[in-house]
């Protein structure tokens, strides 16, 4: 192995305390949906300081922004390295922004300290990775990937009060950062493409790990189980001729865990979103309808725990019950030889390291169909993010910048 | 027993259809929250036709609206009858509007007539039964029994969209229904109130009976339960690791519905709405929160249901599981003669009738911790209310009008 780097462990810190102050909430997590004033005070920084190091800043037509340091070779293909900076709500100073830190920092490094390098190393921003005020997730790496319809895209309306009513495409116009089509990622002139991230579990603390070599994103599919009875009067109404839909839900909520529960213990299954109708207090419920996200590494698992969704029972409690697709995707493998880079650049710099899939979906995710890509995570404390108590340490995420600086390097 | 009079079947259907059309759905239904468009015109309406007969109409400073025909000895108390016009969203064309109609046609019948009756008879509209939009329920029978602050109500902010952003007090100032307060109910004036309203309910329907003699409205309970998890990421987190509110919840409902069937089987309890939080399906809930509405004729079986909701374990799957009380009410009872003069009037008209406690509360609730007061049911189609599918047939609402009537002329 050749001499392994390291990158500014005060530069990182500095980085992360200044970046968690855009969109801060006032109780240790940020509120910074994409392109929002939080979100465009952090586009500013991560401008100002790749311009500070003599990097050529590029915005393409989605607002994705490319940071690119020359190499010593003008011919060879570009290196990536990137993530997002935008958030859910009360999020956390960690998620997707690490992995924006990171390509700054290697970036940074590589410049400082004047390490030889031949291709061009590229910075990325991924523009809406989280879809919380614009569905859907993934939005921008998914247009340059082909994954969605730009025009469909930029008619996507947001969802919360904070949108002011504005479309993606509306409040791209007016964000100072609608750059040119002309820029947009071209997989021709890169060789690979990297993220850093979080876990966002608890696996990698519970096995005592400080680096994740991914080495893809798990299968999933994403179901609707709706509940049908019939909505009557809750002072009126004897037991007996009740169709309460919430207490079918409950049923089939039941039901699914224990069935599901016969699969594999490394199987993931969430019952995380519920609507109910009415949803009044002194009304029975005569229609609940409730997510079910299911994810596994192995298809065959994935088959066996679609079956049993299939196998529900058509009626629980007098309430019909029925199912639909909403949606589903097949694992994504990383590359292999990228995959192993990683797992050599951990081993070399002493860091104990564990072979990982993804649950979450991510925008390598998206890339990884265009030209090698793979991940790196790093832990997340108790396994939380998505949430104002994500943490990761100084320690463990310059261990997984460390990893990236010199994976780049071997490339 | 005296002469039983009759009113006009056909002028109470033309009532009928000319009501269904403020607000109407355009699907057999109406939403007319009080103080709307909808409710203004029903109100206009009220007033011509209660002028047309040499009503006096006044109205409060609440926008309860009294229509009253003068009797034949000046210095007799009234006798009121009267509901609400208002509905709540999707709502049908009988409930609360049927015992205004019923208060019209009754003084209608009389002046038609000539009837000699020597109590002044007042009709009477009480406002914003429903709280569909401004809550509470019964805001304004409630202001005048005393129960609720007329000051709080007035400011009573619109829970939806058509409320512009106002409150109750700022719409009753805009209604041109915000009458004087020397024009309130004044219980000395009054020697007894009558409600005609819909059962609600599947039981009368049932039975097959037309007429419910209503001796009074349940007790009842409403608690909130609360259980507590860990929200986590849906893709990463081990299902030993999880703390799922959500399946707790399903789990605390299964154990209420096993648990409270050991009851008498005329309980009725309900748990009508679920707040998730943060209800994203990628997102295992932290927080689940649903009510539970419990109520009984007896004190002592609420007590052994409230006995069990408070047994309820503290834990489920791991969450945390908690209850707290929302409101209570005691039973209310109705004037045990008013409600005798009812049943003799139903059997001396011939009608099949049955005794029936009601499950909802009415204005009527109210009115009784005032002065003599009771209720008449009719029977209410496959027990629905509150949905554009409501319906009691015209021969159920004229037998219903006919008890109201020769109850009134008895007095």
């Amino acid at each position: 192995m050749d001499t392994m780097f390291e990158c500014s462990k005060e530069r990182l810190d500095d980085k992360i305390k200044t970046f968690s102050a855009f969109g801060a909430t006032g109780n240790g997590g940020i509120t910074r949906f994409a392109l929002s004033e939080a979100d465009i005070a952090a586009r500013n920084e991560f401008k100002k300081r790749m311009a500070a190091i003599g990097a050529e800043v590029l915005t393409d037509d989605m607002a994705n922004m490319y940071a690119t340091l020359p190499g010593g070779d003008k011919s060879l293909p570009r290196i990536a390295l990137g993530s997002h900076c935008d958030s859910v709500r009360n999020g956390g100073n960690y998620d997707g922004i690490l992995g924006v830190i990171a390509a700054m920092e290697v970036l940074e490094t590589v410049a400082d300290k004047g390490i030889p390098h031949r291709n061009p190393l590229t910075a990325v921003i991924w523009t809406n990775e989280e879809g919380a005020l614009y569905p859907p997730a993934m939005m921008s790496s998914g247009v340059i990937c082909g994954k969605f319809d730009k025009g469909a895209m930029l008619a996507s309306r947001g969802v919360s009060p904070e949108a002011e009513g504005k479309t993606f495409g509306e409040a791209l116009a007016v964000s100072g950062f609608s750059g040119s089509r002309e820029y947009r990622f071209n997989p021709t002139d890169y060789r690979a493409m990297l993220e850093l991230h979080i876990e966002q579990g608890p696996v990698m603390e519970a096995e005592n790990k400080q680096i994740g070599v991914v080495d893809g994103v798990v299968g999933m599919f994403n179901y609707r189980i709706r509940t049908r009875g019939q909505a009557d009067h809750a002072g009126t109404t004897p037991m007996k001729f009740r169709r309460d839909a919430l207490l079918a839900a409950a049923s089939a909520i039941k039901w699914l865990h224990t069935e599901l529960d016969k699969l594999p213990k490394d199987l993931v299954y969430t019952t995380g979103e519920l609507k109910l109708h009415p949803n009044v207090h002194t009304v029975i419920p005569d229609e609940a309808d409730f997510s079910l996200d299911v994810r596994h590494w192995d298809p065959a698992v994935l088959e066996s725990a679609l079956g049993i969704v299939k196998s529900i029972p058509k009626e629980f409690d007098r309430c019909s019950v029925s199912y639909s697709e909403a949606w589903s995707r097949k694992r994504c493998e990383f590359d292999p030889n990228l995959v192993n880079i990683v797992e050599k650049s951990a081993q070399a710099l002493g860091y104990s390291y564990m072979r990982i899939h993804s649950g979450p979906g991510h925008d390598a995710q998206y890339v990884s169909d265009m030209l090698p890509t793979t991940m790196i995570f790093v832990p997340s404390k108790d396994g939380h993010s998505h949430c104002e108590e994500e943490f990761t340490s100084l320690d463990d995420a310059w261990a997984g910048i460390n990893v990236a600086l010199n994976t780049i390097l071997s490339l």
